[in-house]
């Protein structure tokens, strides 16, 4: 039985349309080495199609300046050699660091004290000479994690590297994370899987009560629903919400006060045509002019429309989520036009999604550690307590903060649940 | 009206018996410009009393190696040379940096993204020279803030030392943080208090509905209660776990997710006499090596029997907590052999608490600010939302994370709710 808070699954996947054509306001894309999300959704019935990458060029634009580089795995980008070398070897430092860090167990590398230590923002500073080289990186955590450099844990930012192959494959489009995405939208996997489950919608949970003998799950409206075993699959954040009787011990307690979710407004403008290809442009762009850092070419397949995806993040979320959303759109556009040409400032129509704001989600991509928090508590983020397991993106050891990493997660714990229970009592599941 | 979830007022100070004497399970001191709680204590005709510091030295166990140090402010420990030059460098640099800082404002230091951006271990490493200083440094985090300084942004350690006076007061007895006790112990002040007000005990709140006209708070019990403004007195970690209608804006809720509360098991243990001070020991000493790291004399005023308060903090107390509370006691009083003499291994009675396992606390002393958080959220912090407002040490300008900040927080919020009230109707406080 799966108790769904919202009037409609998918949680951080969503549907929404847009000129016609649905869009993801969420989770979007399959990725290299996400096997189980390819497996599932070819056992669904549903097919994948390669995100746009084929022609053109991804545009940097870090300090004011433009440069345009190869969308292709091993690219290098037009900067000036000095910025270029610098960048180099802050690459190569950064991918020797994260080699060495098993996601399996952050905590148990040799110098995790002293990785956990600092900010992933004081190893820029280190390690970066360059103003271009450090405004990358800075962009880098933006863009994998939605939230500023300085907020991160560095061994997060290894942990997270390390879970996702390699800094190439996190970023990259071809071969990479962004590789493919479900036709008709990712939400469809969400909605296909619920067709063959007992999902009760708008049943947020407030409480959870153990005993010897299974687990009562109380829902805000009031249910109260019996299993042998429940499974929270809510983002740690809102998971440290719940009431739980006897109370939590102390350590998973204050995990999830360390947990905290990246900020991100997720920004789509449809158009015409996707009038950047004939430019020579892919509409993949990483920028460190505020709002929109990152953004890529999410057109539908088949169809005439162009559809443009900007992430706004971490500090830029924060400073346009308090103004109103025609400042937010006219600044978001503004930067499109600036990176894509005139055309991109009248789209025919746009929407925003602002995951932060968002009652039973609370931030997106999803939760990332501060320093101290893989040393202090990482040994307990996966560990059940009592008949109470948790599961979702953050929970996996693979392909952490992805579709694939929620799928992997679910399967390992459902498998654990399953391993020691003797009773044929169904497990409760409470996803967001 | 007051909702109190506890079955008694004070939350985080809470009186215990040891010996037949009252003792201190929380908050303990009044210190050296703690105004408002001498007044308060005064007019609800309580007493204070000086904390024992009279006779003998404090002990600084850092690095296996033990020295005494005059337990007045202005003195230095006996170290050697090179440890005690280089300890008094980083000591003149962390002060100089803690004047720059407004404890209003952190966010608006003209350098407030660099000192955000790193942890207080970020800066420890890079100022401290040798082991002995930085050993100083990171117990002063622990004992502090119940955190390690890798858990610490410099920013917010700069704030916590700026709002409490400079780092001598912060960590002096003698006309410092820890001046003075209250006769009786430090929960009469909320005892008294409570007398004239309406206190509804055991009544958790679960939610809050705000419209145009007022705040309806509903308990976990299904009360509901109707009020002009409603200030939600918890540390934010329990604040951010309320249901609001409508939903709190999106920096709000992110701000609670970024302020974990400390971790601490305050341990005391009582003795026929306070033996120590025959031998020329105050029994204050601050420790490298756990689990304890930080002792004082908290016997009661006038009687024969003594006690020793020992905190187990941070890390130590993650690493201790997990363990059983024979072994926590067995290994608290060895090391208080080790510091204070074979007698010290034999109290007459001990007790402990720990706080991060109290479902309404959820850990000690307070809420400490990691990385990014004062630059991100800071500002909104002391900011209402609607009707709601925020109460408690965490808010405080002024002598932040002491009963002093909660008091000076209290009267700041209770003015700001009465100076925008029209209405007559009471505002309901939630405390914790």
């Amino acid at each position: 039985m799966v108790l769904e808070a919202r009037d409609r699954v998918g949680g951080r996947t969503e549907g929404g349309v847009l000129a016609g054509h649905p869009v993801e306001l969420g989770g979007t894309w399959l990725g290299e080495g996400h096997t189980e999300m390819y497996r599932l959704v070819a056992e669904l019935g549903l097919e994948t199609f390669p995100t746009w990458n084929d022609a053109g060029t991804l545009l940097l634009d870090l300090g004011g300046r433009r440069s345009r580089m190869r969308p292709h795995k091993g690219a290098t980008p037009r900067l000036n050699p000095i910025a270029l070398a610098d960048l180099a070897q802050g690459l190569a430092r950064f991918g020797r660091l994260a080699r060495s860090v098993d996601p399996a167990a952050p905590w148990a590398h040799p110098r995790a004290a002293l990785l956990d230590g600092q900010t992933f923002e004081s190893w820029i500073r280190r390690t970066l000479r360059t103003p271009t080289g450090r405004a990358y990186f800075r962009v880098l955590a933006e863009a994998v994690h939605a939230a500023d450099a300085t907020d991160l844990s560095l061994l997060h930012t290894l942990f997270y590297t390390a879970s996702n192959g390699d800094l190439e494959t996190l970023i990259s489009v071809d071969r990479g994370a962004q590789k493919d995405r479900v036709v008709g939208g990712s939400v469809r996997v969400a909605e296909r899987l619920a067709e063959d489950l007992d999902v009760r919608l708008g049943a947020a949970v407030s409480g959870l009560v153990q005993d010897d003998h299974g687990v009562t799950v109380t829902t805000r409206a009031g249910a109260h629903l019996r299993a042998a075993h429940a499974v929270v699959a809510l983002p740690p954040t809102l998971a440290g919400r719940l009431h739980h009787s006897p109370a939590l011990p102390a350590w998973r307690d204050q995990l999830t006060q360390r947990v905290p979710a990246g900020t991100v407004v997720k920004c789509l403008a449809a158009y015409p045509t996707p009038f950047w290809r004939n430019r020579g442009l892919n509409g993949q762009a990483v920028s460190d002019t505020g709002p929109v850092t990152v953004t890529f070419d999410v057109s539908p397949p088949g169809a005439e429309v162009g559809v443009l995806l900007g992430f706004v993040e971490g500090g830029e979320a924060r400073r346009w989520q308090r103004l109103t959303a025609e400042r937010r759109r006219a600044a978001v556009l503004d930067r499109f036009r600036h990176l894509f040409g005139p055309q991109a400032a009248d789209p025919v129509s746009y929407v925003e999604k602002d995951w932060s704001a968002e009652e039973f989600t609370r931030g997106c991509y999803g939760a990332h550690f501060g320093p101290g928090t893989w040393t202090a508590y990482g040994p307990v983020l996966r560990e059940p307590v009592g008949r109470i397991h948790w599961a979702g993106a953050e929970y996996a050891v693979e392909w952490s903060g992805y579709m694939e990493g929620a799928v992997r997660s679910g399967r390992t714990t459902a498998e654990a649940v399953l391993a020691r229970s003797a009773s044929r009592a169904p497990a409760a599941v409470t996803a967001p």
